[in-house]
């Protein structure tokens, strides 16, 4: 841990657009009743979280053209701060449409823009700067298109070579490589723990906690010092160097579970800072998630609601 | 006629939006297969389009946020000369979502800016500034919310107080004010003249037109110079202290029709501006605004279709 900032990389920001609509005409002309708009991107919201933790924070990514211009606008005006190498495209739009009177919600993302290769080269070279004050650094969400499924893996040894732990929290070929390269954390959720090991983890009653520990076994037997599988509302369960647990929340929360899992990872990445012994690193990360759900916004919780699910929140040793 | 500048007023101009999905799942999410982004508004389409036919012009409008930011980059990519007046509110986004195997179209349309009359004076002295080396003035589309009904009247007014004719394209009540205070021509559709004239003018075989001349002249004697109803494949139906003409395309054109009425008013505006008689105005404009339905984009058409639609279009006196 050379310096005392946890840098976190956003490679693929979005511009995040919601419309709310009482009865959308899906042939015709509507007016939305309210626009929201703001900075989108699982790395924004980890950084966010981290941010209203009181942790030194700064993001890392690409952004390009207007739709880039007004992220890095809206990231300022939040207090978050930010450095995006330029990229040539143009960074993407995400555009929700909630019908407010059926109660159901179109997703429209958008691709994002390709990343060349002289372009990644110099946001490789802004991170690897960065690590020299790192603390930890969080590897969070998909990777752009252009960039080869490896790209997180070689952060990892970067990092690793600086002597920075990384959090990785992404899926696929991405994370089974960036897996490999040896991270201090992976947070796979479930479905990215079942593609992983090419095997459904549980069945109509929720995940098989047998099975989604052997996954996880597996998974950091390739790689990684721990990996946390997060469950949603069944919580975390890590399998660590230092032994196995199970952090459970006190049941179920009426909410938002978008952003409930860059929360985890902020959590993790925070304990990972203060050095706070697995369970109790656990016990917060559950607290940040569970509280996020019950927040509107992904990237926000109330602190209210985290101290109190620290008080609720179960951590017990598994198996 | 002070000068050989057309001056638009574009006072709530927009960022159009438009998403190609194969099957839209409405309540899922969805990868759009193309992206279109344009700066959008009435006046916008009438502004290119003179710029195509050579003339000078200028945009005067009002843009803010990020948004407005967007539109201004736009439009200076596109080489249109446009000056927009701050606005505190956040410009407006308009977002299609085409569903290219159901041929369906949902528009949403946000409400753009509420503008505050300090807003609004800094605008108009930069109008009236523009005046001074002004040919004509068109003045397109709806007004923003915080204006009031009359807003297009004062410009009205302000214009024939400076020797500068004005075409008012607008329709409600800033329509019946803004033809009371006697532009040159004002261009309804049939629907705005219906709505104006508080009747239907026509039946499922199109409109009847000794009732749209009806309407027409009873609106030109309310102030304006000049009367242009437009008839969509119908044609132009002009009432003027010159005579009365109708001028008709030669046959049904597939395409896109939005922004043809646009078209048609750039048309009429570039006649004024030449002092063309007003068969061959009505002409031009009418072939403007079918060569603009040949063409995908609003505020664009082919040269080649414009001359060939010269050559097919037929003009008649009309009674």
């Amino acid at each position: 841990m050379p310096g005392t900032v946890i840098t976190v990389t956003c490679l693929n920001p979005a511009l995040d657009i919601t419309y709310e609509v009482d009865g959308v005409d899906w042939s015709g002309v509507n007016r939305p009743g309210q626009v929201r708009v703001r900075p989108g991107g699982k790395g924004l919201n980890v950084a966010r979280t981290l941010l209203a933790l009181g942790a030194q924070t700064r993001v890392l990514g690409l952004a390009g053209g207007a739709t880039g211009a007004d992220v890095t606008t809206a990231l300022a005006g939040l207090g978050v701060p930010a450095t995006f190498t330029p990229a040539g495209g143009e960074t993407r739009r995400t555009f929700a449409v909630v019908d407010t009177g059926r109660g159901h919600t179109a997703l429209f993302n958008e691709p994002g823009p390709e990343v060349t290769a002289d372009e990644y080269a110099t946001f490789v070279a802004a991170y690897e700067k960065a690590l020299a004050d790192s603390a930890a650094v969080v590897l969070s969400g998909s990777l752009p298109r252009g960039l080869p499924a490896g790209a997180y893996a070689g952060l990892v040894a970067a990092a690793a070579a600086a002597g920075v732990p990384a959090v990785l929290d992404t899926h696929g070929v991405a994370l089974a490589q960036g897996a490999a390269a040896g991270p201090a954390i992976v947070k796979p959720n479930l479905a990215e723990l079942e593609a992983l090991a090419g095997r459904v983890l549980g069945g109509a009653d929720g995940p098989d906690l047998r099975a989604v520990s052997a996954a996880a076994e597996e998974l950091r037997a390739a790689g990684p010092e721990a990996v946390v599988a997060s469950l949603g509302p069944g919580g975390l369960l890590a399998i660590t160097g230092q032994g196995a647990w199970r952090a459970v929340p006190p049941g179920e929360v009426a909410g938002n579970p978008t952003g409930a899992g860059d929360a985890v990872t902020a959590g993790l990445a925070h304990g990972l800072l203060l050095g706070r012994p697995w369970p109790e690193r656990l016990r917060h990360a559950v607290a940040l998630g569970t509280a996020a759900v019950a927040s509107p916004v992904a990237g926000e919780f109330s602190l209210a609601d985290y101290a109190r699910m620290l008080t609720e929140v179960t951590v017990e040793a598994s198996q």
